[in-house]
């Protein structure tokens, strides 16, 4: 069995030996192969040039036993793409050029036919990993919420608060919504091309709807994410994994997707019963991926192997689950630990 | 019936025409007098002395119709009445004089018996407001959880990662225990110094329980919770505070506390109905607090007055509701949003 086809037997729910593994973040800067490369060329460099973000992609795959690799990217691609450029402070975080700050801002940004165009060289890194892979791995390709989005393009960049996308969202959703439907529109084309160029899968990082309203979720992230699902080949496994929203796994279990990620702080089997409550447990149609406390991997290889073998033994018997952390891994992970975590996964039965 | 009245028979689950109202860090920065009395003192110089902390929790009140006073203060008194100093950080966050980083260091701590007289001056400004509120409103008392304490005490400051206290969770479990254990002891002796100096209730406050795994709650943070409640005064009120930690609002409910705090992310019904679900739903012994979702009072007071009227009615029939926000009121809330808070609760039928 290949980990191409160990992974796509664990979307579709299918019981497995064991779990598929990959770690979110993989290609980052716990390596030093990566520290090299983005040394050389910048983290933008690398994301616009097929064959830098190829290698980094594939870098994680080189040094461990993972059963997929996830495209070398960034969400706010997109953001650029539809006509607003973004830099990365100084001091950390995120400065979009500008914020969309009006009505007009919003109808001034790109249309969703200019995406595939834009964004070609996406295409040429998944043509070119699709290649390298040669059927044997999973191939992920990602994007953002359109909420996630959102937030960085009138928030002006990253954000304490989210006062501002928050007080648009409840001082005027009309405007809210024209901006969010444009995402749709452009996510549908993103998605849809980086599914022809070979994505096995697609995640979408809605990594900021853990910071809205409970009760406005559904309003505010889950509905947008809903559409462009809806829009993809029926059936084709996509991913959504929100950081902070695991009082949201039933209502996410019924926007289409086929995985839900799940952060470190729910009980993953929890969230997998919750994700599929509608089956009465009789079956599971929804699977979860996760949830391994990422900063496990900075601390010692023994604890890695305890905390994996106790998650693995927690989803014993329970079809349907994708091993990976429950965030990024951070840049102090440990090489020995994430040995570890690799090994104990592939080990068991 | 008195604020006071009305906020202890919230607590005590019993009906009420509208819910109590408070405001976390309700004496905060937004306020232009608040601001004015920390440009003169500095924020540790209003905390230790008893005439300005009194002020400074009385400026709130003076202002807006709240239900309740809570202390001016901060957790950290109780790590620098151990022996571990701390200062404000120029760049934002705190940092410890030192991080606790050997068994030795925990065990060079100052013993628990010590805390009520290097803190006699929130006693003394406990007593001053006793005296001055007249038993109108409800005085609240509060102090950090051991795990939120524990935190910043071994990372030596505000972390972004929290490695090093779980790195000892996870590697040195009976250090870790050392150390929750002393400052289980030391929070008893506290909170039990507020009651006596005239505290109505108790606000624990587990700012950092969402940060830790689902599972390992009850190990990290949970059990010594639980430990402290069960050696105050029976029945006495305890509110419990954990941001980012919805999941776990059925353990908590088992540790005792009579009050859950929600944070704005998780659905305030569906959280008093897990709080109290042993009771399956025919009376209910566990009152929850919350959860407004604080930027709203960033925005527009038409906004706040529809969102916390749908808050209201949500909770309509449901007895056992204290209306605050789902965490503090962020500085640049406007004094109008705050006032449409006030009188929609106020004015709730």
């Amino acid at each position: 069995m290949t980990s191409r086809d160990r992974f796509l037997a664990a979307c579709a729910c299918r019981p497995l030996e064991r779990p598929p593994v990959w770690i979110m973040r993989q290609a980052g800067r716990y390596l030093p192969e990566y520290r090299e490369l983005k040394a050389k060329h910048g983290f933008l460099g690398m994301v616009k040039t097929p064959e830098l973000a190829a290698e980094a992609t594939l870098q994680p795959i080189r040094r461990f036993a993972l059963d997929a690799a996830i495209l070398f990217s960034d969400i706010l691609v997109i953001p650029e793409a539809l006509g607003q450029p973004y830099r990365f402070r100084e001091e950390g975080g995120i400065a979009m050029e500008f914020a969309i700050g009006s009505r007009a801002d919003i109808e001034r940004l790109a249309p969703a036919e200019a995406v595939p165009d834009r964004l070609a060289y996406v295409a040429d890194t998944l043509r070119a990993l699709k290649g390298e892979l040669a059927g044997q791995k999973a191939l992920l390709g990602f994007g953002g919420s359109p909420w996630t989005l959102a937030s960085y393009m009138v928030e002006g960049g990253s954000s304490e608060d989210f006062a501002r996308i928050k007080g648009l969202f409840y001082t005027d959703r009309p405007a809210f919504e024209a901006l969010l439907d444009r995402l749709v529109l452009a996510l549908i084309a993103y998605f849809k091309m980086q599914i022809e160029a070979g994505a096995d899968a697609i995640q979408i990082f809605d990594s900021w709807g853990g910071i809205v309203a409970g009760d406005d979720y559904e309003a505010a992230s889950l509905q947008w994410i809903r559409r462009i699902v809806a829009a993809l080949p029926a059936g084709f496994p996509v991913i959504l994994f929100a950081k902070g929203a695991s009082a949201q796994v039933r209502a996410q279990a019924g926007a289409g997707v086929r995985v839900i990620g799940v952060d470190w702080t729910a009980n993953l089997a929890s969230a997998r019963e919750q994700a599929n409550a509608l089956h009465g447990g009789r079956s599971v149609s929804v699977a979860v991926q996760g949830n391994l406390d990422p900063v496990l991997l900075n601390t010692a290889p023994e604890a890695v192997r305890r905390e994996s073998a106790r998650l693995l033994e927690s989803m014993r018997g329970k079809p349907g689950h994708i091993f990976n952390l429950g965030h990024g891994i951070l840049p102090g992970a440990r090489m020995e630990c994430v040995e570890a975590l690799v090994e104990t996964v592939c080990s068991w039965r």
